[in-house]
């Protein structure tokens, strides 16, 4: 089934005590579009400036990656983004951040994209988000991402979002202070009153929780990585396993979001063993198929 | 099989978000008694002062906790805490600790303890640690709790220790102190270079990691708990579970020990739910079960 994520493409330089990447490839459309397309076809929306130094076409080449809805704005600079990370790398620390193509419109939907069944909106204002879900037709699952600067500077805006949308994926952080409420379980459960019917809770080197407006709740640790040399990327290529495994099976049962839930979980194992999309671009669906094995033995009792 | 603990017994004083309790029950090794009653006789050793007000009789009253090694000191006092949780209650700040009996000589070990199997040294110094398991004949398993406090002050006597027994069980702050590891998965190899074949981490509310020698791994999210209104003892009774199901069996194999992690993990999901053992005097043994079951449900996709 059709699947469509809309956010965006970077440059990166990253810090992390493993090194340095310096004008790397990142952001949030293009680390869920290489994890989403291990399951599934992809359509891609964004936008670059004409100072961008990566192709696209051939960063995605042999994946089904629709690039239609790529923009390159020839008067516009892409965004970049500098951050490092220490100790135990649980938090990216911004060192520095240009806007540019993300301060201006949002990409246009092309009408080929606009029967999109499948649907995540990418960590943006979510005015943004609530302008490119107006564009689509009659999408059948539709999740978003959100953050702490949306949550204190745009609540109105993100609560209007949270009716239109099914599922909202957040950090921890973010879901208590949404919430209100410490513990996660009921957090999730007053995000679900908010409007999504499925909250997914993310907490990063210890795994994540899922909750329905059912009352269904799993919970998963993090695949037990030991190699980790870069986090960035780690939470939307979470979310590209995750709906690009939905989208595959076109079921949003409770089954299936566990089994979605656990496919987000060793891609972002894979996304932070190097810098970059290097791990991402190495390897293929059987490893992933592996380390799933691998995590349901890690848990079972 | 036989299962010995030594630790501490406590007057405490406690606030959180939800109330304060004055005065009441605590200590490790209390907490870690009711836990492993569950599911295997305890031998308990442990001082108090003429003021105890609690007669542990009666709190144990219709378990198989034997008392011989609780030893009365007139001329002592009993060991006073004071402490107080915030926000998400991960961590307790104290507010006021008196040593008294646990700052004189541990108590003795009677001779009809002198032949247990399994072996629980709760949190104390090492040196002490190490006296009382001296005090043993021959123990099939020995499991030791440790704190911040040692590994930063006691580092030579707790590597001693280390050498000597065959599980630690510590939270994950402290494994990366030992450890010098941030990674919770190497931390635990390193750690056993040091001595133990077997390493707990616990990590409150995002569950445990438990890892052996010979590089087997088991980790598990905590039971998601809604109701968490102290959590003071969460990690004795986890040692408490993990001690006396690990003794019922009289195995120490993998899947026993990863079962034992269960066991654990649900008695401390109960002994946050209010304030000192409240939760553990109510429960029976078929509640852990139900809760057994539905953590084995929880982590299922």
């Amino acid at each position: 089934m059709s699947l469509l994520v809309t956010g965006s493409i970077g440059i990166d330089t990253v810090k992390t005590p493993f090194g340095v990447s310096k004008d790397c490839l990142g952001g949030s459309a293009v680390y869920f579009s290489m994890a989403a397309s291990f399951f599934s076809p992809v359509r891609f929306l964004g936008a670059i400036g004409a100072d961008c130094p990566f192709i696209l076409k051939k960063v995605f080449k042999g994946r089904h990656i629709d690039l239609a809805g790529l923009e390159m704005r020839q008067t516009s600079k892409t965004f970049r983004w500098a951050g490092s990370y220490a100790g135990a790398m649980n938090e990216a620390v911004t060192d520095a951040v240009e806007l540019n193509v993300l301060a201006e419109n949002p990409p246009i939907m092309p009408d080929i994209y606009k029967d999109s069944k499948f649907v995540f909106l990418a960590n943006t204002a979510p005015i943004l988000q609530i302008k490119l879900l107006d564009q689509l037709n009659n999408p059948k699952f539709v999740a978003a991402d959100t953050m702490n600067l949306w949550i204190n500077n745009a609540l109105p805006e993100l609560k209007r979002l949270l009716k239109k949308i099914d599922c909202l994926v957040l950090n921890e952080t973010e879901a208590r202070m949404l919430s209100g409420d410490h513990n996660l379980i009921t957090a999730a459960a007053k995000i679900e009153k908010l409007g999504p019917s499925v909250v997914v809770i993310k907490k990063g080197e210890s795994g994540s929780i899922i909750r329905t407006k059912k009352g269904e709740l799993f919970v998963l640790p993090a695949y037990p990585a030991t190699i980790v040399k870069d986090p960035t990327g780690a939470g939307d290529s979470f979310a590209g396993g995750f709906m690009g495994y939905l989208a595959s099976q076109n079921k949003t049962d409770f089954a299936t979001l566990k089994k979605a839930v656990a496919c987000g979980t060793v891609i972002a194992s894979f996304t932070i063993s190097d810098f970059s999309l290097k791990p991402l671009t190495k390897i293929k669906r059987k490893n992933i198929d592996m380390r799933l094995n691998e995590l349901r033995k890690f848990v079972k009792f």
